[in-house]
């Protein structure tokens, strides 16, 4: 265990750093985001690897005894298959060598853990580019996002995960002697406390976000001691296999098997997830996707289940300082990624009286036709469109925008093919922006994932207010954004938000967005309401992975 | 609020105490054990003031508008009605009334919400001798444990709860300025994160501990702001109407409404407990009892539910230092309140090649008659005997024993009516040990409450090991108790009790039982096997009662 201790000595450093971030929330992070702080000819030699990977059977995982190879990824620019194949193995085969890891990974102590875990990252850095075309090619992402948030962005959150860990595991002393005067004499008892990792864990990922949404749960539940199985979405494997493949090999050097974190491929027609996530030995699973299946595992009986389910977010405007930043940054927020983002705004809530401003009031249609123009005027900008809104991931995503007018309402942006210059064929929508009354609740209630925003006219703010709060309360919201000037009604927003356990984000304008949450500042899904049940990366996120037990010995 | 602040000021020491004590767990508490350090005439003042309220209606809660009063409840000692009768409410009233107090309770402040709750527990305090007696005449107890159980440890479990959650809640900054830089400019944005909590919680009790169960999940569920109903079992109502009557008061002095913890009645014939639990205002739920009951709570979809079940506690001897001082401190463990905690070992695992000691091995035959002895030594002692046993609570487990005979094994002690001289009509019932062997699993896996223990005779140590692990992981376990000299074998039935998720106390004799569990230092349950899914009271104990919400405002 020589080197992997000498792993933790090398990382002690960044874990420190990384704990005290997760209790001081200012911004801090050790992987740039931004592509040139990296090498200069990275892009170029991802771009490259990424190519030479097409069309060939994916080897550089550790796992042996495949029992053939399988993929199916499709790029959403290209409209072509990847031709990836990955090794294939049953949901029996995988448990039981995760099973069969469970006692030499609950033994690495959480220092030899945490450096292992954090040197993987390191690795992974070293393959942000390649990652980001992986990413490109399954999510439909830009490049820039798919740098960022299967990069940087995701290494965050996997350190995140590791520091909350890290500090949860050491609020209960290792051991203590316990001396309790009774009378003339005194009692005394040599203590110890463990965390005792739960068992097999298991990571289901998703098609939009395949490694920031999984390595949170891949990441916590391996620095808690239990081995991972993760399963990535069929159409969006790559970049999560870069992860597993760079873990693996670390493993493997501190003497340790890499079906410590296996990786579980599938393809639709024959999906493994449900036998995995029954499987007796699977204690712990997390999970992002539909709620539906979300639903079913949260009900499996005896297993400690986080999910990350679909909300419906709104948007109320009440008061601004000035309008057009507001349209502007609520344009972006609607058209990035194509509105694919879980974080996405849905419901744009404005009163037909109008909305305030120091000039005096500017009047609802007015404001409509703005933010019209603003979402208009971004996804037809010759040097911004494309690269905002990406490709659409799915065909079911693609036909709900197509069929968006059959939605009811009036039509006020329709959702265009925007021509992407490098990708001809991709698979292009930008937002339709559709307007609906205060009464059609039953549309604007469900969420409609994808391109489609609603604006909802409502009698007032008063008005808006409880609606935005209804749909949370019912439907789940992971992300509230309010435009408001006055303090009393801030207040009365962020507490009524706050209640159905909904983050409000007031009056963002600039190169600051909604859709945006920060490891190691913000929570990302609150966990109390149905958008999911857990949060990247509270306490609870960690410490339901693994149980105290306490021993006690006569001196 | 003036008057609340006032209550937290006199109490921040005491609070700070204990939350200095949760991260030291050493020896600590406020509330001495030890009824001589309390008032010379508390016990004589006591047990006139529970006379008083025999046959009495209970009028001190301040819950007004009551239905009707009812009350059931058996003195053990007595064997008759106490005729004391409570407040009768509907579920729906209850609930009602927990919601209207949601937003009230929610917005006093942590430090207003600790200053009231720890202030309670000091009027308890100068309440403990009358809920001594109520204990006593509700659940069997001895009146020496009845004192401690119910006063000073039920105290101590109370500060503990809120001392933990008082420093979960002080874990995330309430508010932070958040700087990224981007290239040439930053971002700045006001971030706040609050504490908001769950909704409505509700506390069941069981009949047996009906403070010191009770307590950490209402101090718990109050401290992280959820208003509380607290459903006592309906023969043991008295010890908490006690508590929740003195915390109403203070709430009522501090300007809020005594409905934040209301007392719920019901009689076994006419039971509240599952339409409250599945009211759907209802998030929380704390509860001790029975397996199957705690299994139908868990699986209500949609709630926080804290279980504390059944399971089937261990022992094995291996090796001792000298034999004596063993079977006396077992004996005591087996007999003290005639095996009605939670905690006491019901198998007692022994090799029939006997018990190493450094004076040669003791045979099994030995072994197993000087356990006998003991405890008939133990519960015909005069001056111990009565007092230790305590009386049955409930007729169930009365029958239970008689029917020992039944269970298949060689009787090596039998249940004895031993005779209490102050309460000569008590119902009584000494324990009774049967002998089985390995084979008989059937029998002693199943959890056989109250005084009945087993000696289960194995091939060797190792395969005792394997017996207890297996035991824990199919039934659940709360404690194990192990007598082992030998350095590596401790370390490995450690490390196998601790895989599934039992704490093991080695070696106890003297004047420490396996029973007891001290607040500050051990943790109660451990929440990883079938006899719970909670643990008193470790960081999710009161983490999973309110959800991280965070805001964000552009400067």
């Amino acid at each position: 265990m020589s080197q992997s201790l000498s792993l933790f000595q090398m990382h002690e450093a960044t874990l420190k750093s990384a704990i005290a971030a997760i209790h001081d929330r200012g911004f801090w992070t050790p992987y740039p985001e931004h592509p040139k702080a990296y090498s200069e000819t990275g892009d170029e030699e991802g771009k490259a690897a990424f190519s030479r990977m097409m069309n060939e059977d994916f080897k550089e995982l550790l796992q042996e005894g495949e029992e053939g190879f399988i993929g199916e990824e499709v790029s959403p620019y290209l409209q072509l298959g990847l031709g990836i194949r990955y090794p294939k193995f049953s949901a029996e085969t995988l448990v039981t060598r995760a099973s069969e890891q469970r006692k030499a990974w609950a033994n690495t102590d959480k220092d030899n853990r945490a450096g292992i875990l954090i040197e993987a990252l390191n690795r992974v850095q070293s393959r942000f580019f390649e990652i980001a075309y992986a990413t490109m090619h399954t999510t439909g992402q830009s490049f820039i996002m798919s740098f960022q948030a299967s990069g940087p962005h995701a290494n965050d959150r996997a350190l995140e995960a590791i520091a909350v860990a890290y500090d949860e595991m050491s609020r209960i002393p290792a051991e203590k002697e316990w001396v309790k005067p009774i009378g003339k004499f005194e009692i005394r008892l040599d203590k110890n406390w463990k965390a005792i990792p739960k068992g097999v864990a298991m990571v289901v990922g998703c098609s939009t976000f395949p490694t920031w949404n999984t390595v949170p749960g891949m990441f916590a539940s391996l620095m808690t001691g239990n081995p991972v199985i993760v399963k990535p979405h069929p159409k969006a494997i790559l970049p999560i296999a870069i992860f597993i493949a760079e873990l693996q090999k670390v493993l493997k050097e501190a003497g340790l098997s890499p079906n410590i974190c296996q990786l579980a491929v599938d393809v639709q027609a024959n999906p493994i997830t449900k036998h995995l996530a029954e499987h007796p030995a699977v204690q712990i699973i997390d999970f992002t996707g539909s709620n539906s299946f979300g639903e079913y595992l949260e009900s499996i009986p005896g297993k400690t289940v986080f999910t990350e389910k679909a909300g419906v977010n709104s948007c109320m405007i009440d008061s601004v300082k000035e309008l057009a930043p507001v349209v502007q940054n609520l344009a972006f927020a609607i058209s990035l990624y194509s509105g694919q983002m879980c974080t996405a705004p849905q419901n744009i809530f404005i009163p037909e009286s109008g909305v305030k401003t120091p000039e005096g009031v500017i009047s609802y249609d007015e404001v409509v036709k703005a933010l019209s123009d603003a979402i208009t005027g971004l996804v037809n900008h010759p040097k911004m469109g494309a690269g905002t809104l990406g490709g659409i991931q799915a065909e079911a995503t693609f036909e709900r925008v197509k069929n968006a007018s059959s939605l009811g309402g009036k039509i006020l942006v329709n959702s265009e093919a925007i021509v992407n210059p490098e990708f001809e064929g991709a698979r292009v929508a930008s937002p339709a922006l559709i307007e609906l009354n205060a009464s059609d609740a039953s549309t604007y209630f469900g969420e409609c994932f994808g391109p489609v925003a609603f604006v909802i006219k409502t009698r007032n703010s008063e008005e808006s207010l409880l609606l935005m709060k209804e749909a949370a309360a019912e439907k789940g919201a992971i992300t509230c954004a309010a435009y408001c000037t006055d303090e009393a009604m801030m207040e009365e927003i962020e507490s009524e938000m706050n209640e159905v356990f909904t983050p409000v984000s007031f009056n963002f304008t600039g190169a600051i967005f909604v859709n945006q949450h920060a490891a190691f500042s913000d929570f990302h899904v609150t966990g109390g309401n149905n958008a999911g049940n857990a949060s990247f990366a509270n306490p609870d996120f960690v410490n339901r992975r693994f149980v105290w037990v306490g021993n006690r010995r006569v001196k």
